[in-house]
Formats: structure tokens, C-alpha cells, sequence
């Protein structure tokens, strides 16, 4: 492949958190010649495509607090980081640490928040949007970027009621922020923020981001990608892998019951009950999509075990009928680092959106399904068909134009 | 869909077996009415599908030995076959013991089998395959069977090396048979009898049958369809559903760990090292090839555990490693019942042979390669891959002419 | 053993439920010659005891609704009951439906209970007590049943605060019955019933019972015996078999998770948050208690997954610490007939009733502990220190006196 | 506690592998302060006992080869050792380097053998031994030592046959020795030179040592503790600790499948199928000898899995069998340090056997029986009855005399 002169930016929201800390190292050890283990876009079945380069990618971003050397040293203690990786971007955290712009917590996480995002808080949603434009503008120049892509990793969000007003694809959305509510998702003002700079937006988490109608026309009205939502990194992608296979055997799923544990922030953070449903909503719906079925019991909680750390732990439990009634059972375990599981493929999303960009694909990018729990534009949650999907879009992007 | 006024045969080898049992029983079970769990071509993908009509099937077949009740009622007691199902088909499977035909033992096995199977050793090869013949004729028109599928159920044959005469397309295995050792692979002469009928041939169990060249030469010239081999109901089910999950996602599989339990008379046959090579071989060579890695440790192990009678179980442990070389697992047990699996695969494949046939299509029948742990002619062993081959093939097939 | 004469009555309350109807099967099959697998009192360490001959039980009881066919039915469909059995017992189970008595529903349970149930609700608690005695005694005259024990099977109660005089053991409970709320624990007035009419109580449910003080005081003072609370059958049972292997290595238990899911009426009541809390309660403190701490994550959780019935599942994840901090883990999946597990302990029980009566040993019986997860006068949950406490019992009353 | 003044040698056979590194370091760790998790002595139950000070343990003994700088840095790389703990700890790896004796390798193990064993090699069997008494001499006078211990972590060994004349335990080993196999089991020579040295000997790996009669009582009429044979570590563990619970309950186990992987060179050395027999003949035998029946279908495999490394994975299928037949299972799969896990045991058992020799019991100490596989003068491999009897014996011994 030629080189690729591009700078281009990577903009993270939420960046000194576990999967920003990952993605920050994880870009340096491909530099050092480590194997893209994780990444899609490093796959054979897209070894002709003509990714951006990752060696050009420039993490920079916004967090309420945290600090960079700290996140690191918790990943390494745990085994997520190696320990002379560690040690070898200890600049590359200083540097960042520079750069980081305040974010803009939710209302009822400002005690959690540093002194800088507090501030924003006290901003209008207009002038919270503009700060971040602000943001954006900045490090382009600063940095010489030639190209960027904002992806949001911000802990699991609260639900929130979306305004009705937002529901109509042809609303401008910087019109209706002057009325929206100010407690209106962060995932929303970063994405506009995003879009009204032209750069393409991903959502890693369970947010609204660009499900919102008017957030959707307005990103497609400018030509810019919105990718989203909630990464699809672990017990619900075995789900969507797996349940095809019972669909298309014609066996009778009677129960799916999927037991999680996790114990990093993010786990932390779903103790919420309010958090915690939004995540859950996301991971049941996916079994009574791919089998057909509302009859099957799909039941999905979420425990905060802190002894676990990152290690998040699945145990699902499938109680299914074969022929003439037979009674059958699947159980699986499923042990894996999240951090480790989701930084490669923001690493992957973000190629997407810059080669959607560069295509002029705005608005919803159905290709990237695969990558999500609750994928835009998408009903179907068949993690092969998804990426049959992917695949095709691909392909046809690679072809000479 | 139209009535089918056709009366089919289904021919079954090894018919008073668990599978042959389960089927037989099924077959009225939908005849009243019972929901058609584990049939794949009664799935709603194919429901445009015009298939053979299952309430116009007619079981015969052969047996080297059994008794119908005796293997219907120890069904039952294991729950496979429910009571009043038993009872039921009390006529049925009296009607059945009338009609089924000797079969041919392996030499090893002379001890095990009737006197009249026994006798049918004693024939020359040729003579052996003529009688197979006349067993197909006299079925045909005792019954008034307008057509006909021969399956292939019998117990995991010993492994043994195919003549190298064999290995030749266009070479013609009624003469080859002549000179043949005595122990050649059982399902070739069943294979060749069924063809030489005109009958399609479906090989179920880890056995060469359509896989050898002379005989698939053979069906291809005679327009007639082979399908095999050794069916996926299981463990390598699951594992070819999952496998490329990791492929798509980049990951690392580093070993791959399968062990089997089984207590059936399956299972008791495997204790013999030489059937279990052939089966073994089928079920870990699937992981290399969806992975296109031969690196990944691969063991198999089938164990004989009588209490399990027919309650197959697979303990498997899958080791990985993500981005930065973070190591993750995923375990998973599978419990069900081996026959309640296969009876349904055995009336899908043998509405698939018929829609073949019909079509004119001869030779190895790739699009039934997701129903087999080693499918004729295709090196995919991508589940999700082969439905989309199959769903292929049938759509086509399900045009109107 | 010499034969025993004596005929027993064996009084159920919940006698038309699973349990109680697997129970009453049970025995018939006992003296039919079926072994008797899953009975404590039988196993080799008892070989010398004189146990109650179960050949002489005799079983009636309680209910509020209810049939004992269907309840059988139900049993045989999901294979807890033999169908050859179930045949058998017909006759029995006529016998049983004329001699079963009224129950006293929880108030909020009277739409579910039959008229004559019903009509107990209005009665005052004294009265309600003084009817359970006549039962008691009708039976005792009718049946000539020289002894009896109560056994406690309704469905889990709801927790309900014990008034606080109830907390004096010196109190007399048939005088606090006057002003007692009338939602009073169901299971204090079959206690008080059993123990003034001199019949011992066990109580095998999530409630009360005899660790009422107030109860606990009478039956001592009475010279009757009370076992329970709450029959450790599943999930507790094996936590308290393996975390004293964890104590006595030193191993550090930081977490231990314990997924529960059963489908049968039980399961169906403990959708009802207050009474699901009383049963995990008893279900997490036996970790901490054992493992002498409480930084150990123990959650514990119980789902109604309606296609399971009677087949009980636990899923249980541990995560310890060796030695350097090393990281180490421990899951489990047990699958089991709750009331296949709970019927023998229902009738060694009983027999342990028997003989701590027969020694004049009243009040709570600290040799039982070993059968229930709340075990009565006893904090040790460790259940091999619990058998050693019921072999010690068990020898010190074989003796000749 | 008082402070122990006496300096204590613990002289390792294989002393460079992965269980000796975790010792050595492990022992800096405590002195350190890090929490002695893990080791069975520093439990509550035994708090009052006056064990050896670990803070005087020295490290010497023998190998065939091996570096322990490189030991150690595979240990940290796979988060056995911590990484601050390995540098540390260089110092004293490089004192143990200079202190290391030549080992004498099995005779097929020539090849991966260091050149000063090999010599030994060529030793007759009373030279070698005399060899080993001198290098235990050595180091006694060099490093003041006042007392020391011998443990065995050499690699599982071939099983040979004991020549018979070893089988009377009033047999003289030493004038045996003249005329014995040169390939005799190496165990017996470090045994032998230990109980002549009058130092206890703890054999913690699958070989005979102190099982064979004239080694036992050799070491009886010297006065000199034994203890062994094969640490009792992880699958096996489980499998006595929880066996007795189905004894217990009366429960009818069918069938106890054991499942291990690791990756070790412990695992590599269990390629070797003479190796592997006699590890798999330990772990088998226990369930037969708890439930007291040879019914059990009890199979153990274990696969060389190298990704695996140290992290030692069982998984379990135990299918039992409970009231009226009702078939019931427990699964479970244990994930664990190989060396974490022993390492700590061989301090404790250091500490037993010096307790045992101060106490002048010399010969098999079955107090030890709860630590081994294959337990030395004990049959009864209940977990909690052995630890019955180590708690016994160390509170006799924990009184005054």
C-alpha cells in the first residue's frame, strides 16, 4: 500500500478513560511493528482496501477529568498494557495530557468533574456546541491535521427523553438546541459539534448520538458520516453470531439468559439504574430480532464485581427445543479485556467513517452494523449478514472510481 | 402449498437404529400435527419452497440386526420419544420389521449381526451390490414408490484406504467393484446400488460413500445427486457458526479445545480407535480451515460415558488473544440429544436429494454442504457461508421453471 | 433392622405441590424396592440407626388449592416422575385428594386458594390454630397413626416483620396469637398446631418457623422437636460443600456470583420481590459466614425462566486470589429436579424428627443443620462440619441407652 | 509469636523451575510484607501454632539445567511474578545461581541436561547418592544452616517398576542400592540421601519416594519425617473436596469426567504417555476411593495446550443420579496458576515436616495427607476428613509438652 501522507486526528470523548488509554498505546505499539491482532480493517478479506494510514493518527480529546499516566498504569497493573509499553509513551501521555480540552459532563456528574468542565456546564447548549467547535478548530490548526474523526466513548449515559421537536428528520438542530433541555445527552452536542466542522462522528456507547432524527438529516444534509451506537464487543456479539445458527436449523429457542459482570468505571457507572437500562435495552432486543420471536425469555443483567477490573465476564445460559420436543442447552463463558476488545475497533471505525467521507457518504452508515449493538439504520442484528454487508459497501468503495 | 400425491421412499441404512428410529416416529408425530422444530426446510426462509411432502414419506430400509420396539422404547425411557408418540407407532413399527432387508456388516462386525446379514458377507461384491438392488426394486413396487432416497445411517465405519483405481473420475466402479478388497467401505456399495437405480444417496454418517472419485463420476454420469458427508448436528455445528466470528473480528485464536461425551450406541462403537480416527478427523479440521491457520491447537476428543446414553455433550474451551496481545477465552457446553438432532437433517437431505433430482442435477450436491462436517466438493466450512449457499441454490430451484 | 410397627403419619402442608407430590410417589416407590438414591438416613455412614421405617409412612396434609393428579401429571411430563409410576399411583393419590385438609392462605394469596381455604382467612388466628389441631387429631384417630411429624412445603412466604414480643423465649405463644397481626407467618401457626398437639415441626420453606423465639421456647418446654429453616438442596448446598476448601487453603475469595433460574411454581412466586428476598437472603450469608468476612462480593440472583419447570440451574462464578496476588476463578453450572432433591431430605427428615423425639430431645434440633441454608440455633454453614455434627448425633443416639 | 532464630534450608530439587522461582521469590515477597495468601499454616485455624519463621528459609538445591533469571522473567511475563517483584529480586537469583548442585536427570533426559549432571550420570547409584549427601552437607556448613528440608519438584516422572526386594520395609535401601536399576526412580536418591542426612523429605511430584517400603521404613528407623507423594493442587482438589458432598447426600455419582489443559513444562513433559500415566492414575483413583465404587466412569485426560502456559484449566463433568432416578450434573471449570498454587504448599510443607521431626516422628507423615494426590500411609482422600486430621495432629503438636 502507498504511504499515506494524511495527518489525521483522531478526537476522543472521554479520552484519558480505559478504551482512550488502549486506543493512545495501542497506536504506538503498531508503530513499534506490534501485530493489528482485533483490528477488522487489517483482516485478509480487506487486504485491498485503501485504509488511512494509522501510523498518521493523532489522538487528541476531551475528558471532565482523569489523568493519562494514571489510567495507564491501571491497565498495565492488570495486564491490558504491557509493562514496557508502559513505559515507552510516558511522553506520548505527557503530550496528550496537554492537549486535552475539558468535556461537558452531565448535570448530575459534576462533582466527578475537574474545575474546567464544570465551567462548560454553566454554558447555554449554543455556546457548550460552540466551545467544542472551538475545540475542534484548534487542534486541526495546531496540529496540521488534514482530516478528523470524533468518536465518543464517555461512560454509558443516563436515558433521557429525547424532545419531540428532535423526532423531525428536516429540523436544524442548532435552531433547536436553544430551547432543548440542558440536560439534553452529551452525545447530541458533541455530534453536532462534529458535524457543523465536517467531521465525521462515531458513537461507542449507549447514547442517542445520530439515532436522533434531526441529528441524522442534519449530518446528511452536510455530507458528513454518523456511525453508531454502542460498541458490539462481547457477550452480544457472541448473540449475534450464534442465535443465526439456531434461526436457521429451525431449533425452537424457548430461553436466552445472559449473565454480565464487569468491574471497571464503566461497570462503576451501570450500579445506575438509569445508566444500566439503556445498556440492557440494547443487549436483549438483539435475540427477539434475530430469531423472530417475542416469545423467547431473554433476560440480561449486569453486575459490578470489582475484583474483575476490566475482565468482563459473560455466562449465557440457552434453553432450546429440537424435534418433537426434545429439551437442549447451550452455556457459554465468555472472559475478555473490554478495553482490549473495543480500542482496535475504534481504530476501525474511524477508517470507515474518513473512507464514507471520502466516498461523500453522509448521514446513517449502515456498513458499519457489525460494529454495534443498537447499529443506525439497521434493524438487522445478524452479525454475519452484517458483515456480508460491510463487506459489500467495502468493496465497492475500493473499486477505481 | 399444492398436495403431493407422490408416495417417496425413504430407504434408510441402518434403520432400526436411534436415528432411524427417531425418524420413523417423527414422520407421524408430523403427520399429526406436530410442530416441525429442526427441520430447516420447513423455516420460514424457504417457506416459498416446494418441497417433497413429508406426510407421503414411506420409512424402509436395512438393518444388520435390532428390533424396532426394543430401540423405540429405550428412546422413550431416555426421553427422546415421547410416551404416547410409543404407543402410537406400535403398528407402524410393526409394519416396518416386516419389510426392512438384510444389511452388509463390516467383517470386523459378523458377530453382531443376523444370519441373514451374515449370509450377505458371503456374496461377492457385485453379487452383494445386485441384492442391494433388488431390495430397492421390490420396495419400489410393493410399495408403489414413485421415487426414492437412500440414507446412509449406519455406525461410524473403520477407516480404510480407498483402492487407488478409485481415485479416478471417469474410471467405473461397477467393474472396479470386481476386484475390490472384501472389506471395502460399506457405504460405496450402498452408494453404488442406489445409483445404479437411479436412486439419490445421501451419506450421513463418517464414511467416504460420494467422496470417492469413481463414485461420484459415477452419479454425475447417471444424473444422479450424492450428498455427504457425516452429518453436523453438534458440537462442529457450533463451532463453524462461531469460528468466523473470530475470523471477521481479527482475533487470534490460539487453541481450540473440544471435548465430546457420548453414551449411545454411537458411542460405544467409538471406542474403537480405528472408527474414531475418521470422525475426529472430520470435526478438528474445520477450525484450521475457517481460520485459514493450521497454528491453532486444535484437540478433539470423543469419549464413550455410558449414563449419557443418547445426551450428547461437548465441553468446549476456545483460548484467544485480542489487541495488544491480551489473552481471552470462551467456554461452552452443549447438551442434546444426537438423534432428536439428526431426524430432522435426515428429512431435510432428503428433500434436498429429491429437489435435485428433479432438477436433473447429478453428482456431489454442494449446496448441502452446512448439513455436513466434511461436505462434498466444498473446502467452506463457514456455516453461515453455506446457508447462504443453500438459500442460494433453493431460491434458484424455486423458480418457476 | 427389626420391622417396625409403628405407622407414621406424615403431615405436609403444600402437600398437593411438587415436593409433597413427588413425596407421596416417592414412598410407594420405596416399597416397590426402587433404590433409595438421594436419602441421607440411607447411606452407608447410617447403616446401623434405627430410622422410622419408611415402608410405614403414611401421607396427608394441608393445601389451599390444588390437585394431586394434575400436580403428578405435571411431574411425569417433565420426567421427575416415572410414567409406570405415576400409573401406579393412582389409586393413592384418590386416597390422598379425600383426606387432604384446608390451608391457610396468605391473605394476598386468597384468590388463589379454594373456598374452604378461604374461608380459614376469616377465621382469628387462635381459631385457625385450633382447627389445624382437630386436623390433626382426625387424621391421628382415623389412620391410627401411633406418631406424626409436620412438614412445612408451602411456597416461599413473603417477609413479614415478627412482632417483638415474639423475640422473649419465655413467652407463651398461644397468648400472643390473640393480638397478633393476622398476616402472621403461616408457618408459626402450623408450629404452634404441631407442637401443642406434640407432633415435631420441620420447616423446609423461606420463612419463620421455629426460630421464633417464642416458638422456639414452647417446643422446648413442650419436648418437641423443630428442624429447619429452608432445605438446602442446590446452589447452597455446593457453596457450602467447596468454600471451606477455599478457607482451609488460605485461598482469598473476592468474588462469588451466584445466577439461579427455575421455571416451576416456586419460581413463578418468587418473581414477587418480597418473597424472593427472604430466599437470598439465606443464599448469600452462607458465604460470608464460612469465609469468616464481609469484603467477599457475593450476589446472588434467581430468575423465572418458565421452559426450565422443575430443572433447577445454577450458573456460580468465583474469583480468588492465591498466592503474589495471583488472579484465579472457579464457575459452575448445576442442573437439577428441585423436587427430586428436596423429597428424600423431606423424608430423612422426618426421621431425624422421629428420633430426637424419641430421645425427649424438644426445641430446635442443632443436628439437622446440615439440611438447610438457615439452620436453626446453628451459625456454622460449612456443611461437612454440619455432617460431622449430624454423624455425632446420629451415633450418640444409636447407642443403647 | 516469638521470633525464630534458627536459620532454616529448604533445598529444592528443581530448584530452576517454574515452582522453585515462585518459592524463591515468593519468600521475598512475605519478607516484604505482601500477605501470605495461599498458605495453609498462616490461616486463623492455626494461628497458635509456633511454625518455622519463613523469614529464615533459605533457598539452595539441585537442577539439571535451567536459568533462573530466565525462569523467573517467564514466570513475570505470564503475571505470575510481579514485574517490581522480579527485579527486586535479581540479586538473590544470582546468589542462587552460584548455590546450585548438579541434579541428576532421568537417563532419557541426558540430552536436556546441563554437562556437570550428565556427569553424575555416570555415577553408580550409591556414588550419586553420596553425592547429594555431600552437596547437602555443603550447604549446611556453608550458610550455617540449623535444620533443613528437601522437597521434590522435579517434572513428573516415568513410572518404572520398584524392584521387589524394595517392598520389605525392613530392607536396608542403602545396601539395595548397590544392586538396583540404574534408571531407578530418581525420587528414591534425593529420599535416601535426605533420611541419611537425617533432613525430611517431601516429595511433591507424581513418583514414588517415600511410598516405597524400604525407603519409609528407612526413614522411620532414622526418625526422619516423609511426607507425599504429588501436590494436591488444583482439579483434584476440587474433586476431594467436593466428592464427599455426593457421598453425603446419598446422591448416585455415573460419572466424573476430568477435562485438564496447561502449557507448562510440566504439560510438555506430559506428552511423554509413561509420564502422563502415572499423573492420571492419582487423579482417577480419588473418586472411586470417596464414593466407595468402582461403578463410577471416572476418565481423566490431560492435553498439552501451550498458550496456556502456567494456567492450569480443568473442566469437569460429574452426571449423577438422584431420587426415583432423576438424572442430574454438575460442570465446572477451575482456571489456575500452576506454580501460585504450589508454591505456597511447599512452604507449609516445610513447616510440617519440621514440626514432625522437632516432635521426633520420623517416617510417612499422614497428618500431611490433605496436601497430596496419592497421600502417604492414608486412603482416605476426603478433603475435609484430611484436614480433620492435620488439625488434630498440629494442635497435639501446638501443645506443651
Amino acid at each position: 500500500m502507498s504511504p499515506d501522507p494524511v495527518k489525521t486526528g483522531l478526537l476522543l470523548v472521554g479520552v484519558r478513560g480505559s478504551i482512550g488509554t488502549t486506543v493512545l498505546h495501542g497506536l504506538e505499539a503498531l508503530r513499534g511493528g506490534q501485530a493489528p491482532t482485533g483490528l477488522v480493517t487489517e483482516t485478509p478479506q480487506f487486504s485491498n482496501t485503501d485504509w488511512a494510514d494509522l501510523g498518521r493518527f493523532r489522538v487528541v480529546g476531551w475528558d471532565i477529568g482523569g489523568d493519562c499516566h494514571r489510567a495507564a498504569e491501571d491497565l498495565s497493573r492488570i495486564g491490558v498494557l504491557p509493562a514496557d509499553l508502559l513505559e515507552l509513551c510516558a511522553g506520548v501521555r505527557d503530550r496528550l495530557n496537554v492537549s486535552v480540552a475539558p468535556g461537558i459532563p452531565e448535570p448530575e456528574d459534576s462533582n466527578m468533574a475537574d474545575r474546567a468542565s464544570v465551567d462548560r456546564l454553566a454554558l447555554s447548549l449554543p455556546d457548550a456546541v460552540q466551545a467544542l467547535r472551538d475545540d475542534i478548530r484548534s487542534w486541526k490548526q495546531d496540529e496540521g491535521m488534514r482530516r478528523m474523526v470524533v468518536v465518543y466513548l464517555a461512560t454509558a449515559e443516563r436515558q433521557r427523553k429525547v424532545p419531540e421537536e428532535w423526532l423531525d428528520e428536516s429540523a436544524d438542530p442548532m435552531e433547536l438546541l436553544k430551547d432543548a433541555p440542558h440536560d439534553l445527552s452529551r452525545s447530541v452536542l458533541y455530534a453536532l459539534a462534529a458535524i457543523a466542522e465536517g467531521v465525521p462522528f462515531v458513537n461507542f456507547t449507549p447514547a442517542p448520538g445520530g439515532s436522533i432524527p434531526a441529528v441524522a438529516g442534519f449530518a446528511k444534509r452536510n455530507g458528513v458520516p454518523v456511525l453508531g451506537n454502542d460498541g458490539k464487543t462481547g457477550e452480544t456479539l457472541i448473540k449475534t453470531a450464534l442465535a443465526p445458527m439456531f434461526r436457521d436449523r429451525g431449533l425452537n429457542v424457548m430461553a436466552w439468559e445472559g449473565y454480565n459482570m464487569l468491574g471497571n468505571r464503566d461497570g462503576a457507572a451501570l450500579a445506575d439504574p438509569d445508566r444500566k437500562a439503556g445498556k440492557l435495552a440494547n443487549k436483549s432486543h438483539v435475540i427477539h430480532s434475530i430469531l423472530d420471536s417475542e416469545r423467547v425469555h431473554s433476560g440480561v443483567s449486569i453486575e459490578f464485581v470489582p475484583s474483575l477490573h476490566d475482565l468482563k465476564t459473560a455466562m449465557d445460559f440457552v434453553h432450546f427445543e429440537g424435534f418433537l420436543g426434545a429439551k437442549m442447552q447451550l452455556q457459554f463463558t465468555w472472559q475478555a479485556s473490554d478495553s482490549a476488545l473495543a480500542a482496535p475497533l475504534v481504530l476501525d471505525l474511524a477508517r470507515l467513517a474518513l473512507l464514507a467521507q471520502e466516498r461523500g457518504e453522509g448521514g446513517q452508515l449502515k456498513a458499519a452494523a457489525s460494529f454495534f449493538k443498537d447499529p443506525l439504520g439497521v434493524k438487522d442484528h445478524d452479525f454475519h449478514r452484517q458483515m456480508d454487508r460491510l463487506r459489500a459497501w467495502v468493496r465497492h468503495a475500493a473499486e477505481p472510481s
